[in-house]
């Protein structure tokens, strides 16, 4: 997988996919969070069934030390996939990729997936001096390899902080928003939406979008009128549907697809871009998906311009 | 482990091991969420290293039918522990354990543990009779297996239905709160506190209380005094430090552990019983468990009587 993320042809064609098969209204360009820390010289692969595994998880200063900077030298094939893609999608926008902080410090940390990601709030908790320092070089990482991607084309930019609704908002405010607030910071120049993504972080709302973020990610447990009382007005939200209604008869999907575009237009002042509120699960039939898009469109009272 | 639970010696020396060694204010029954389910014939085990696994997964209303309900000669080695228990502990309060009708119609479903409960949810939202006549059945066990605890002298239950924060509000109300509150009205007969357990529950604290707890637990992704607005007023909270937090140097357990009491005493209306947001990590320091148990004591401005 993470092969098929360096090949430029390979990150067009499958960015393209979805889009021939469903009428949505964005690509997000195919590649990992783990990609930018490979590309920098960190031993990391994806394991089938289990996801990222670091050979030498991350410990001390010296790892740290590990994380050079990335320069777009470092990942070339980024910005010819991104150059290919912004001619091949003829206006339609691509929405680029990149790691959120916290999420990327757990891989490290644990040296793969985690339940508890124990190690990594010991870190957190345990040594402050060191956390920061990763974190930071984190941040660089994901605002060097997001600004690559804007500056071949990438109309917009996504943080794919997912685990970050682990922690309490007192943590994340002292040991995650000061970093993610410099990426968001440094992509401001841009002009472009940022969207800030995550799970779990119904507590985290409010904080995401103080991090700078024009688009804040709601997954399906926060309906979306609760969650617009948690963010500053102006903020968009974003997602909503619990992938797992798709695996439900027609109906259901329609009816629960309707409901949140009903509450996204309720939230007065904020804007809603519709979207799950994780990834497509794998046992999820194409069809629904093609039907969902079709819905989504049809119930907009004012579809977007294409 | 699942031998141990059915062993009435086990289950009294391995329910008091923690208070020889912490000064805790009360005793929870050992147990485990499936000692039900295998005592009315279900084919379930504990696999190391993985959890419960279930033989042959529910799909249908036969396998409904194979849930019948649970009596007390099903369960003699529970009414001989809790006897025991409850002489042992002379006074000191024990809690009776059982698990929530998601939680165990999850591992049910999935025939394990889940990531992102699918299966689960395809059901619920694509049956919902066959969902409702489990949960219905998985509600009368709770039920029964929890009454046969307080008859035998258990001072107060808790029902852990840990897995219910990956649904939304619309769905708990729809979907699980009808049976929550059919196990609770039947145990208040008893006159003996309620405490409703689960994680990631932030979205759910207001449905979970409305069931009928006297008691709601309060994970560490919410501060109790937002905790403390989502409940009705007379509805305590538990909880609420992350078990991470135990791996981290002393000088940080003990300022996040007042911080939580310093909470907990401003949630005016409501009390707050001071426990980890969720089970101790396997890798805690039990030294730091007692240092924790005897700091909360000597920080409550009220001890609790013992």
């Amino acid at each position: 997988m993470l092969d098929s993320c360096t090949r430029p042809e390979l990150v067009t064609e499958i960015t393209l996919q979805p889009l021939r098969r469903y009428d949505v209204d964005a690509a997000i360009l195919y590649s990992d969070i783990v990609v930018p820390l490979r590309a920098v010289g960190v031993d990391v692969d994806i394991k089938p069934g289990v996801g990222p595994v670091v050979g030498q998880p991350f410990r001390d200063q010296a790892d740290v030390a590990r994380l050079r900077p990335l320069s777009p030298d470092d990942v070339p094939y980024i910005t010819a996939a991104v150059r290919s893609l912004t001619g091949e999608l003829a206006g339609r926008p691509l929405i680029g990729f990149a790691g959120g902080p916290f999420t990327l410090a757990s891989y490290l940390i644990e040296g793969g997936p985690s339940r508890n990601h124990d190690r990594t709030k010991a870190l957190m908790y345990g040594d402050p001096a060191l956390w920061h320092a990763l974190l930071g070089r984190l941040a660089d990482l994901a605002t060097a390899f997001l600004r690559v991607q804007v500056e071949a084309g990438a109309a917009a930019v996504q943080l794919f902080d997912s685990w970050a609704g682990v922690v309490s908002p007192e943590d994340y405010r002292q040991a995650v928003l000061p970093h993610t607030s410099r990426i968001f910071a440094a992509l401001g120049a841009f002009g472009v939406p940022r969207i800030h993504f995550g799970v779990g972080t119904g507590e985290l709302l409010g904080l995401l979008a103080e991090a700078g973020a024009d688009v804040v990610g709601v997954d399906w447990r926060v309906p979306l009128d609760t969650a617009a009382r948690r963010v500053p007005p102006g903020t968009a939200l974003q997602g909503n549907l619990d992938p797992a209604i798709l695996l439900a008869p027609w109906d259901v999907v329609e009816s629960r697809a309707r409901a949140v575009l009903a509450r996204g237009r309720a939230a007065q002042g904020h804007g809603h871009v519709f979207n799950l509120g994780h990834g497509v699960l794998p046992e999820t039939d194409p069809d629904t998906l093609a039907r969902l898009t079709d819905l989504v469109h049809a119930a907009s009272a004012d579809p977007p311009a294409r």
